[in-house]
């Protein structure tokens, strides 16, 4: 119905996630009619972050610097290291806001089905890390998933043999949720993972 | 939180319609994690779009040919002409799919508030069309909101000086919508159009 290049625009619009056709169409639409100035925006925008954002050298997020902000920020913790799936991980746990450590980033898990091994996930950056930095504790922060407590269980194991005490963040029913909504899995797990009320004194 | 060139690229997201900021984060996350080529295919066709795609020297709809598909398509009725707000106005009808003449694309409504008068809406061409083409009904399809009535209402006038027939698409209840869930105005149209269920015979 529309012509060629229109298509093609909405076409490129649907590879957005959870943009469908009527959507696409929608936004195509309102740039070409209402806001060409936020579509040369966008194009030039995208165009420059495809060109220049790469991996922060020491904890592998995305920057277009060789050092990210919080690798380069001598405030952080240096003795502690949270390894994460995602970019978006990093930021949610900065939003939390009560970590004060540094971050490494997988950029995904271990997937052999997928072809993805410990050095597609720089397994070999953070064990150089490891060896040399005066890190006191690894916080792992992997998703709880069959894959990601895989990709935990492979990285305790290797910061254990490098002397690194190595934690795993918990998991169980969401503060303020309630328990007739939560998952099976999630309920199991927290009853598995519950902790005494009164611990035992030392 | 994230390096400069991301936060201006979730920025630039952001002015799509309907994304918020938590959509545009994703969104960019995903183009660059996972789908690099989507964006660059993405910047490419908005550049290219912004520069290449006008309007159709006929019926003024959004195109980067001098005259569009339709307006070039002999098969279309060359007696009717139909009057619609936007682009987008033409593909609901065209999928509707029982009008088969042609149209004429205003980009908006007259609104004086706004600035915005006949000029603006290619009234000139319209009436250039009205006067040298063989038309014998002029379809004014603008919204039904109080600008979308005044424009219907101004492009009947100057169509019925050129003695054309002029009609306006129908207002009321929806085919398969439920009385108790439509608006007290759509209701109240519905019941000031009402048609005799037997017409007096002619
Ligand atoms: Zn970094
Ligand atoms: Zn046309």
């Amino acid at each position: 119905m529309f012509s060629p290049l229109i298509e093609e625009l909405i076409r490129a619009l649907r590879c957005l996630p959870s943009v469908g056709p009527k959507s696409a169409q929608r936004m195509a639409m309102y740039l070409l009619e209402k806001d060409r100035d936020a579509a040369e925006l966008l194009a030039r925008s995208l165009a420059q972050a495809v060109e220049k954002v790469g991996r922060c050298q020491q904890c592998r997020t995305l920057t277009e610097e060789a050092v990210c902000t919080l690798c380069n920020n001598s405030r952080r913790e240096q003795t502690s290291l949270c390894v994460v799936e995602t970019p978006a991980d990093v930021l949610a746990i900065e939003q939390a806001g009560n970590y004060h450590g540094r971050y490494f980033v997988l950029h995904g898990h271990l997937s052999p089905i997928d072809g993805i091994g410990p050095a597609d996930l720089g397994m070999d950056l953070l064990e150089r890390r490891l060896a040399s930095e005066p890190l006191q504790e690894l916080i792992v922060a992997t998703n709880p998933t069959v894959e990601g407590e895989a990709t935990a269980q492979y990285i305790a194991e290797r910061a254990k043999a490098q002397g690194v005490t190595v934690s795993r963040i918990a998991h169980g029913v969401p503060i303020g949720g309630e328990l007739e909504y939560i998952d099976g899995g999630t309920l199991a797990h927290a009853f598995n993972s519950r902790t005494a009320f009164f611990p035992p004194a030392e």
